[in-house]
């Protein structure tokens, strides 16, 4: 069929010229006709092409699925290994597809694993097909692809990948997992940068509820790899140095018989025919391991807090690090290690996790952390003066409120140049019932909190260790002895002077980066609202 | 008043001689009183003293409750520390009064700390008082006291006594904290050897309800502190193995919207408004996080089982030592991992736990755990044809009942001469809907178990990672697909192969041992009776 000639009056079926209203339909019909007749012979052509002449057929494709149907003995080189040492080499990858740009004959991908990215590029040539570069193109973003590719020197750094100095000329390239082409969110908009109280510049990003409806592709951000990396690195930091010093890891229970501190914010699950409880701490274990003599414990584990607190800082799940340990004389011995710990922790962080901080650095700006060996300690008083200082009017014994915690964080950094402290010497009102008062002016305790930026991270305190003294105090706050019976029971036995404390893991994570929000931390985040994925 | 003159007649009140009858009595009751003279004369002469001459007085007593008063310098040397190369050292130690004998001038203690004891003597002297001796014998067991003594070689080894070549000669005594005289179990009970199947030889034991009743009693023996520290280490060595190798450590929720595992044996939770349930497993999770891209992860944390299960291995809550990675080609890369980890447990154990294995040997007697390097991988129609030898008739497409179970490990014992075993290619039928199939022949799966002492400890798999597939499969396991929707979707944006497993932790402990009950390995057993303490 003939193009129909524009400009030149058209005649109708009966031969008359049409109308012009009708002229026009006739001219899209044709114009549509010769588009599709067009797309056929290119279609045709391509088929006459794949059948014929792709020279490249054996080197592109999806591959069946991977059911371990035989030992392939190929090495996979990881995409954070490749720079200029490899220049020239030919090597596999497997990685998933970042993004792809095609231009007529050729295309452009960026390939990413984990936090790493490197360029790659397909043209057509004498082994690579225009058929192989349009299925490249066409590979959905996120799906896992093994390429096969020359890796080469580039004469421009490349500013958008990790790897900048070389990139990977494909030989062969194969999906070995397929993802869906609508993605839920984009990888690039989770990773934009989201300094603190910065107002928007118009740029597409994810909000909270979407990341987290859909985690595991927010997971996948370079930015999240690095956060849940240094995580690993908390809890590793924490668990070293207490076996160094002698602490044993111990298991605690979190079906529980009884609410752990007192009957407030604690979930009831269904036991058998009864009903038990989720540990809200495992502190009462902690001590009943030193009334059993273990002497120095920790555990790592999940506790539980039924509290309808819908804050950037509460989780209704998080992971305690929690250690407790028996001292000689003074609780200052714990005080001590457990500042210790902490400052190794943030000396780990410092020398062993910089890329993890930097990365994360790039979408949460935040200066870097500041600590003080040994830890800076202050008398709760001494915070109380401060504040007074600068303008709070609060009573001695009165508990810090979040504004206050957060305004003393800004205070003590300017004095002492720390993000972290200890605050010792709590009143005894604003503690619990278990806590040993202090010997010399019961108005005071032996407790602490330490903070990281202003917000606390762990609560601990001297334990009372004598079971009448305990009852005394349980009466003094109007507890039932029947429900407390067995806790204290534990100490009739012979328990020496003990002392521990617990950090939520989150908020150590959380405040060490600077993030703004808990979620952040959390793999999968619990709250009021929230128990999926 | 005089003593009464045995042998010669009594004169009634009225003078006359009484009857026989009447005559014992009047026999005893002035024997009482004489008695009670003679123990108020003795009363008198020791308060006396006591006033007067008690030249140990500053050296004994109860301390004032430690509140952390003063920061005392004192160096307290731990019991397991000192030997002969502390022979003629003064030296301060705090301990628990295991045992006292006390023989007129003499009192003799076992002073215990953890799981080492040192015998201990104080003898009236030149500066050790009467008084002393007495307020020494009279301390209750399981108290806790401050002693300062010489320390003195002794001519015959004291079998009794961890520290067998030197004893305490004490100069001072202070109790830290007093224990109740009456204990509700004696430790000494508690500890004795338990040999499997032997027959009861009549010396006082502990049963096991009296022991998780009165835990923090039963946990201080000797065997318990070896047992849990050498917990400590199978998580120790398991963590630090997949470090080693690359793996993340990561947190999974305990708190779940939908049942994991199917909608049996789950405990439900009231979550504010909702329901929620606790995770049986954190395998989902697991498999989210190789979505996500971390590649190798490992997570160590409580998972429930609401089975009404009362024997010797099941508990409603234990620790999993979970894993779960990408693999390359071949799920065989996930299995020899879980083999190599499991022999790197196995070796450090036997290199940094040999303490801990013959303490617990000698109250539970058992053939040292043998294992391979590399571990032995058997296929399961291997296992079923080493069976059917043996005389069992089974379907080859049958699952393992537990008597085969434990047959079949005695079977690889005698022929391979190895504790530790994988089996591996089960049959599909028995296993879960998203194992995969053997590529060649779907009657078997890439699916695995491994074995210590005949016990199954870990169960593990290729998981299907295709969405199209695993929906396939769940359909031909009648399972409702609205129910694991999120789960399914969470393979549609690309997911590389994958396989894991999931370990009990108090199960190898238990195994690894040779203990008989799985109680004896979780610090607070939970168990469908039991949620205390």
């Amino acid at each position: 069929m003939a193009d129909a000639e524009v400009g030149k009056p058209v005649l109708g079926p009966d031969g008359n010229p049409t109308s012009k209203k009708a002229l026009k339909k006739q001219q899209k019909e044709a114009e549509k006709a010769a588009k599709k007749a067009q797309r056929k012979a290119e279609l045709d052509a391509e088929q006459q092409a794949n059948q014929q002449e792709d020279v490249s057929k054996e080197f592109y494709g999806d591959m069946k699925m991977i059911q371990s149907t035989e030992k392939l003995d190929r090495a996979l080189v990881r995409v954070g290994d490749i720079g200029l040492k490899e220049a020239d080499q030919l090597l596999w990858c497997r990685a998933r597809l970042h993004t792809s740009r095609a231009t007529g004959k050729q295309c452009f991908v960026v390939l990413r694993q984990q936090q790493f990215t490197i360029q790659g590029l397909l043209a057509v040539g004498e082994n690579i097909s225009k058929q192989m570069v349009k299925f490249c193109a066409n590979v959905t973003k996120e799906s896992i692809v093994d390429v096969q590719g020359f890796v080469r020197k580039v004469d421009t750094k490349i500013e958008s990948c990790t790897q900048q100095d070389v990139e990977l000329h494909i030989k062969q390239i194969f999906v070995v997992s397929k993802s869906a082409p609508q993605l839920p969110l984009q990888i690039e908009d989770a990773s934009r940068p989201e300094p603190e109280g910065e107002e928007d510049d118009g740029r597409a990003r994810v909000n909270q509820d979407t990341r987290l409806d859909n985690r595991i592709l927010d997971l996948r951000t370079t930015t999240k790899q690095a956060i849940f990396r240094l995580q690993a690195g908390v809890c590793r930091l924490f668990r070293n140095t207490l076996t160094e010093r002698g602490f044993v890891e111990i298991h605690t229970p979190k079906i529980i018989s009884a609410a752990s501190e007192g009957g407030a914010n604690v979930f009831t699950v269904s036991y058998f025919k009864s009903n038990a409880f989720l540990a809200q701490s495992p502190q009462l274990y902690k001590q009943m391991a030193i009334a059993a003599d273990f002497e120095k414990v920790f555990t790592v584990g999940a506790v539980f807090r039924a509290e309808d607190s819908n804050t950037h800082r509460h989780l209704t799940e998080f992971v305690g690090l929690d250690l407790e340990m028996a001292f000689k004389y003074h609780y200052h011995e714990v005080l001590q290690t457990i500042g210790d710990v902490f400052v190794s922790i943030f000396k780990g962080l410092r020398d062993e996790c910089q890329t993890e901080i930097s990365t994360v650095g790039k979408q949460y700006p935040a200066e870097p952390f500041k600590f003080l060996d040994p830890a800076l300690i202050l008398e709760y008083k001494e915070g109380v003066k401060m504040l007074a200082e600068a303008g709070v009017e609060m009573d001695e014994e009165e508990d810090l409120s979040t504004p206050n915690e957060k305004l003393l964080g800004r205070l003590v950094r300017e004095k002492y140049d720390t993000d972290f402290y200890i605050l010792d010497k709590f009143p005894l009102a604003v503690r619990p019932f278990y806590t040993m008062p202090d010997p010399k002016d019961s108005k005071w305790s032996n407790s602490y909190d330490m903070f990281m930026r202003g917000e606390e991270i762990l609560s601990g305190a001297q334990r009372i260790h004598d079971p009448e003294f305990l009852t005394e105090r349980a009466k003094h706050h109007g507890i039932d002895l029947n429900q407390i019976k067995s806790y204290i029971d534990s100490f009739r036995y012979g328990c020496p002077p003990h002392g521990g404390g617990g950090i939520g893991m989150e908020r150590v994570t959380m405040l060490y980066l600077g993030l703004h929000n808990i979620r952040s931390s959390s793999l999968f985040p619990r709250d009021p609202k929230r128990v999926t994925p």
